[in-house]
């Protein structure tokens, strides 16, 4: 296997880092790398902010839900969405403002490719990582932590440092869907095919759980929680106080 | 340079391809690889639509914005996020829907993060790719020719194949904003430091410009047409018809 492909699959989220610093030239070199991702029209409708002061970073971890690697990690970086930057450009040469959903939409798929790419680069030099979702728990608090200005929109964290354990916690990566359920061939499938697939993704998934000590749990009854209640309820409101058009 | 970091500065988008097919068995351990990338509660928010009917794939073309690579790549995917597959998966245990602006998001960069890395994966097999955004010009008339059912969001199509020029199209790929305009340290710079950095990526990109033709032209003048009228405006409507909500 190529040695792209190899890292991919080898893929963990690392949770648990060496207290060990990480070189300030290694990020540079990797977020520098990770540019080169695809970007509509180069619009690049992105920005990342390196938070180092131990007290922004230990009010961090609570914010995201008492994660405590948002406070261990030796590096933590918030993935925005950034629309300041060419609007700035565009405003200055007297454009107005036109955004909408897809203005939206289009620097959320721009930051998630940097994203990715970052992650990949991150790992390639030997470093662990983990995005953090839940930075959008509470994304007002973050805001006024992070001093944010208009136009900047935190999509989620990201830590990164060198693994603990380089065999990872627990019993391996949970599993994914079975490729046939993922790529489909010229048309969707019906329901009753896709909920098929489900079964059998289950039936690997409740393996997984029972190994990490929770036997009976199944990827459905996983989602099927996150079902419970709606989520991050704020984020539509928070959004477009930061300047954000969901038309 | 190791050889992810060494991919990734070299990538460029490849709209030209030979006509020699792909292998679907490479396409689908690239597909395999890539669903190791990240996802917020293993929830794997996304699907992948292969079309390969020719009558098909030259309509897509022409709803893409005229865009030859759609008809004539190998390899068309189109990128969605999948919303149904979870939803059946949790209304089968009971489940209520509770979707708001958190879920589409989710979705949204669980499918930009698998398409990276499969960007990637593609690449690394030494195949070019080109992300088609112009896939969202039109959607309307995209869901008809694909008969995409409830609850997936068609995002943007993704071209591969085997590169027609081994050195690319053009004088290299366009310039990035500098490290400085990307990645900040503790707090986001004011807005006369990003127009300062503005300015010196404007230089660097009408160098390349020019090179291509167009002299005069800058990074700056570019994102500004974008800005002219606002793009995709039917964007919302179609979203929700699909099923998803954005409050």
């Amino acid at each position: 296997m190529d040695p792209v492909l190899e890292q991919m699959s080898a893929h963990r989220s690392v949770r648990r880092y060496r207290s060990e610093p990480v070189d300030d030239g290694l990020v540079e070199r990797a977020v520098s790398a990770a540019q080169r991702a695809a970007t509509s029209h180069a619009i690049q409708a992105y920005s990342l902010l390196r938070v180092r002061d131990p007290a922004r970073r230990g009010r961090l971890a609570e914010l995201c839900g008492d994660q405590p690697q948002v406070a261990e990690a030796p590096v933590f970086l918030v993935v925005c969405t950034d629309q300041r930057r060419h609007r700035l450009a565009a405003m200055a040469r007297g454009a107005a403002r036109v955004d909408n959903l897809e203005s939206f939409l289009l620097g959320v798929v721009d930051a998630a490719l940097l994203a990715q790419n970052l992650v990949l680069a991150l790992e390639s030099q030997g470093l662990g990582t983990c995005y953090i979702g839940g930075l959008r728990n509470r994304l007002p608090e973050v805001d006024l932590l992070l001093e944010l200005p208009h136009g900047v929109l935190p999509l989620f964290g990201l830590c990164a440092g060198w693994p603990a354990d380089a065999k990872g916690d627990g019993p391996g990566p949970p599993p994914r869907m079975p490729l046939a359920a993922v790529l489909y061939d010229e048309r969707f499938p019906d329901d009753d095919h896709v909920l098929e697939m489900v079964a059998a993704h289950d039936r690997e998934s409740e393996r997984w759980y029972a190994a990490r000590g929770r036997p009976g749990r199944t990827w459905s009854e996983s989602v099927t929680r996150l079902f419970a209640r709606p989520a991050r309820a704020h984020l539509r409101a928070y959004y477009e106080s930061k300047g954000a058009a969901l038309d």
